[in-house]
């Protein structure tokens, strides 16, 4: 008979009510005794598992009964409700198969591990409750973020991966090449000879898209790019990876405003969607990892987003009376004490920061009047921090040749960015979502390496 | 005023009769006389233009009369239904800025432009109508992709795109290092001393997303992958570039008919829903890309794909009397020549050809009873051959220790591969899908280059 999935008996249950069905899946725990046994079935369809009821009568129910966990299973039984007991149904087996019979030393057996040591069975993992929890929400949260750029119109570009513009930030670029290292050809000065290496010049893997999806904006209005993106920082911290995924959308005759707008409906956008869509996931992680974790999403949701000025921002935190790490003043990059401080403690829900000092942000951020900040914004949250950096983009030509300049910047390597201004240039805007950093303020997981399905850190690249 | 998008006033032109409406976009054309004059206006949101009436009552008629191509405007006007003009509407103007004055050497005049001359400028192309149109369609297309899964309830993964695993194909990576190139440290033995690069060991972009799918699938039962891979071959055809982005999508309690089902009908859906999302691109494509392109798409969706055997097909090819440039016997692997002959001459519709002699397959494909094949299954269609590669993969530890010691892996390389079949082994299978080779399918565009945002192929890594 035809499979089906456990997802698919949660969800319409009744339907199957006295039914036999088809299940197949990896047994997670086993209890027998002489005359029945147990199992709890899990199929990777669904957070839960299926209980399922065999008797004496199985022709292998010896082998039934002893069968190591995530030894893989068919079963055919009658699905029976079970008003009185925690789970809504159960299946009465009248038939099963074993398909892969585990080996009984495997790795994850019924008592928790720390996610350190999870980590180096990263293969296996996803087996766990934690992390079937996680992917099942990063693969959900990705598809809500196509499903809002999509509905908006917005043009979903793969900006490059592989990049031969120096662009900012190289000192912590990975290079990329087909040059024997054992063998590097040189020129007559002794420096590598470039010209010899697959793309016949020096190149590296993207640290953002930006650049590239500015030129698709001016041709589309609204696009996003939703792709890999690479830094090569030597940082070993629980918020940092080599490799990670970006958003970054990118609007045409749309301000610093209509970029907050934008960015404050996708966060919400996405944290409905996952509530609506993994909500036995979501009563996992309130339950299981982060306690406060559901009151604050709601409260995220349900709030107006704060916009405070940098310079503001800044009066607000050298009055506060709080002693940070860092000393305020007018200037500085905020730190994530500062960040968290303004969000938790002074305005109690997500807010922009915007207009910051143009000394700490990109060459490539609009000029405000004053001649001392650029039109940029960053959304805080409480919990977090920064999770969305972005900014109106400075269109007008000669202010931004002439920061260039000022920056030391080689606007030859810029040429086609340059080109944009040239040729019908519009006020426009765009932000960049770090997607690891969401999933982990989505999950209560304070640990980037696990929100990835097979994180690359220093000295890391298992798998 | 609230702008609005034309999009819009395409889709829902009845509401806005009559009424002043708001748009910004990019200038096509311009002609005028004394009295008045017409701009083709384009805004990105839609691949057909607005015709926008202007009168020299307009304070700026001048500067509007002259304004050179790409300018970006915004206009302020009564749309007006047209019912005897090829266009349904036109916008009456009352007002007009000049957002940003082009220069007049912008290099997309409306005289027709090689699409070679085109790819040097890849950040203005976008801009044309068959980019504009292929762009748009990459974007619905890669947005069905991720629908058509996520209906189904498969999980999205990101798998890794730097790797330490030195797995199949390890002749045509590219190398990931933030050793300095000019300063390479060695060992004793004058080898590259790769404990002194950034993950302790050496590294490569991604061939690849399977091996590591395959360990979520065996967790979630259904998963798929969709993001960029890498191949250094230093081929410089119409077909092939370094950077390209592949779906791959894998099964557990899935045989190869499985695979097949899932393929066949990913393929329909996807075809549907640009055809249903992009209905002004696809006609124009047929228009002026490939006249024979609706046809053959409308009858790949209406027809069932048909499935011959990798024998029955060599069969099938050594009678057919044809002369092929690659000699054909049983064995060989099938060049396009004989993959277009089955498709196109013979079934006269999409086929999988299944069960492949084992030597031409990789080692994981799934041994069958013969002992000579392996249950991999390719889809070849129409125009183009093959489209995706599938098999049923080894899920027995013995064989596909056997079959990797024969073929002289490294087991050890392998160790997390290899410990998916201890610990629950079942049925699975996948495929993968070239997401170029489908566009070029979707939009008639025969160069591999005309369908990525900034190809990267040998020797070239421009923007």
């Amino acid at each position: 008979m035809e499979g089906i999935v456990i997802k698919q008996l949660y969800r319409e249950t009744e339907k199957f009510e006295g039914q036999m069905v088809k299940l197949s899946g990896w047994v997670r725990t086993v209890r027998a005794s002489n005359a029945f046994g147990f199992i709890e079935l899990n199929d990777g369809s669904f957070f839960k598992n299926v209980q399922v009821v065999f008797e004496s009568d199985l022709e292998n129910y010896k082998e039934i009964s002893k069968l190591p966990i995530s030894s893989s299973i068919s079963v055919e039984g009658i699905l029976e409700l079970t008003p009185d007991s925690k789970q809504p149904f159960e299946i009465k087996a009248k038939n099963m198969i074993i398909e892969g019979l585990s080996q009984s030393d495997y790795p994850l057996q019924k008592k928790r591990h720390s996610l350190e040591y999870l980590r180096t069975i990263a293969h296996l993992r996803p087996r766990s409750n934690t992390f079937s929890a996680v992917f099942r929400v990063r693969s959900i949260a990705a598809y809500a973020i196509h499903k809002f750029f999509q509905e908006r119109g917005f043009v979903y570009v793969h900006t490059p991966i592989i990049t031969g513009s120096d662009a900012e930030g190289a000192g912590e670029m990975f290079r990329v090449t087909t040059l024997d290292l054992n063998n590097i050809p040189k020129d007559e000065k002794g420096v590598v000879d470039t010209s010899k290496d697959f793309f016949g010049k020096a190149t590296n893997l993207t640290v953002s898209g930006q650049l590239n999806g500015e030129t698709f904006a001016l041709a589309f209005r609204d696009i996003y790019t939703f792709g890999p993106t690479f830094r090569a920082e030597n940082s070993n911290t629980a918020r940092h990876a080599a490799e990670f995924w970006m958003i970054e959308p990118e609007m045409a005759f749309a301000d610093l405003n209509d970029d907050m707008e934008v960015a404050e409906a996708m966060v919400k956008y996405i944290i409905n969607y996952v509530m609506e869509n993994a909500p036995e996931e979501m009563e996992f992680f309130s339950k299981f990892i982060d306690a406060g974790l559901m009151e604050r999403l709601n409260h995220v949701v349900n709030s107006e987003f704060g916009r405070v000025s940098y310079t503001e921002a800044v009066e607000i935190l050298e009055k506060c009376g709080e002693k940070f790490e860092y000393p305020v003043k007018w200037g500085i990059d905020l730190q994530t004490e500062h960040e968290r401080y303004l969000t938790e403690q002074h305005f109690k829900k997500p807010i922009f920061v915007y207009n910051y000092p143009k000394d700490i942000k990109a060459f490539y951020m609009r000029a405000n009047e004053d001649g001392k900040t650029v039109a940029a914004a960053d959304l805080l949250v409480p919990g977090v921090g920064e999770i969305i950096g972005g900014s109106q983009r400075e269109e007008r030509l000669k202010v931004l040749e002439a920061r260039m300049d000022e920056l030391g910047l080689n606007k030859e390597d810029y040429w086609w960015y340059l080109e944009l201004r040239k040729y019908g240039e519009t006020v426009h805007s765009g932000f960049g979502l770090g997607f690891e950093r969401i999933l982990m303020y989505l999950t209560g997981m304070s640990n980037i390496r696990d929100v990835i399905p097979f994180p690359r850190t220093t000295g890391t690249s298992e798998f």
